[in-house]
């Protein structure tokens, strides 16, 4: 892979309405979202929307100008409401053949539905082990940058302990994200403080620096 | 509740980089989807988006006018990284007091965090169990329509051998929204078929003529 000066962002477009009703649970970005910070591009945004043509094209068209690839999932089998691929054609305005004209195909072993490219748009299935498939048989063709790398420690005080130390470290350290996400768990309010960079050095700089402040708390946190 | 003529529609903004990175598996789409539709509001769209002033300001100006309500989750803790409550504020463009101003608190039994709602926008925090009882408590002021009823079954098919008829019943029956979802389990492929729409009559028309489909293929469906 070569590495390009621009940040390489992605957005996931999550299709279909079974996933807005609350009745199936996404598992693609999560997979994803972890996939691509290995590769070095950035899942800067997820949206979920129905199975219907004119919000699915309109969409595709907003954000495939706005990151560096766009990622499907749904809406890519036989029945009436898979309507992705005719979607995806008419956005880029090409005719639907057997499969778009200027699409390449994405094979994947697990079954016989192949997803396709067109331009910087990635279509995949729904099914997670579909997807994962598709996606890891596209994947050397894609273009990442510097990978991001995270360590979190799980952390037994309420997020509200930590805030302001936390805070000051954040501001010693730009170049490395720090989050801070609370839990509830048997009752009881812990947080998991994440450090992202793509510096490790800095990360680790930082770990150190987070244990000082965990101990100077009197706790201990527990690193994954 | 009175029932408006146009349709309810909502939007939900799932705020945090943590949910981006794939580390966080959200659970507030799947609860607001199914309550949303008891009430007869429809999700029409979920989008994340991570923790960036500039993106949170611009999502919720462009989405609180194209919805009847938006709903945002995460980012209204007591660190750094939590800056909801201030790009609310910035989005309405008015100071951010200790509440911001104009705004109305949405109480909770589960701890001390109150959610608030501003406008159409209301504010709720990310953790499920906190998220669940704000969206509870404010549900009493939401202005609904008629309930979505569903029913679905599970096929033992894969989706293609019941896609022509299931696209020939769905135009017979316009007012039934009919999604297939197609999944791997064990290995083998089977398929879900979805039912949805304000009338229940037809619906039970719709179940009993799916039912003689299934019959005619050989096989029966298992109704949740």
């Amino acid at each position: 892979m070569s590495m390009p000066d621009q940040p390489v962002t992605a957005c996931l477009l999550i299709i279909g309405n079974e996933i807005l009703s609350g009745r199936t649970q996404d598992a693609n970005l999560a997979y994803l979202g972890r996939r691509l910070d290995e590769l070095g591009i950035r899942l800067m945004e997820a949206r979920v929307i129905p199975d219907r043509e004119d919000v699915i094209v309109e969409t595709v068209n907003e954000v495939r100008r706005r990151f560096t690839y766009v990622f499907t999932t749904g809406g890519i089998g036989p029945t009436h409401d898979d309507i992705t691929a005719a979607c995806i054609a008419k956005a880029f305005g090409v005719p639907l053949i057997v499969n778009p004209e200027g699409a390449s195909l994405i094979e994947n072993p697990v079954s016989k539905a192949p997803g396709f490219r067109m331009g910087n748009v990635l279509v995949m299935a729904g099914i997670p082990v579909i997807m994962q498939a598709q996606f890891e048989s596209a994947a050397p063709g894609l273009t990442g940058g510097k990978p991001l790398v995270s360590r979190s420690v799980t952390v037994d005080l309420p997020e509200g302990a930590i805030a302001r130390d936390l805070g000051a470290l954040q501001d010693s350290y730009p170049e490395v994200e720090m989050g801070s996400y609370p839990f509830s768990r048997g009752g009881r309010f812990g947080v998991r403080l994440v450090l992202r960079s793509t510096e490790t050095d800095r990360i680790e700089a930082a770990a150190g620096e987070l244990d000082a402040i965990l101990a100077s708390l009197g706790t201990t946190g527990m690193w994954d």
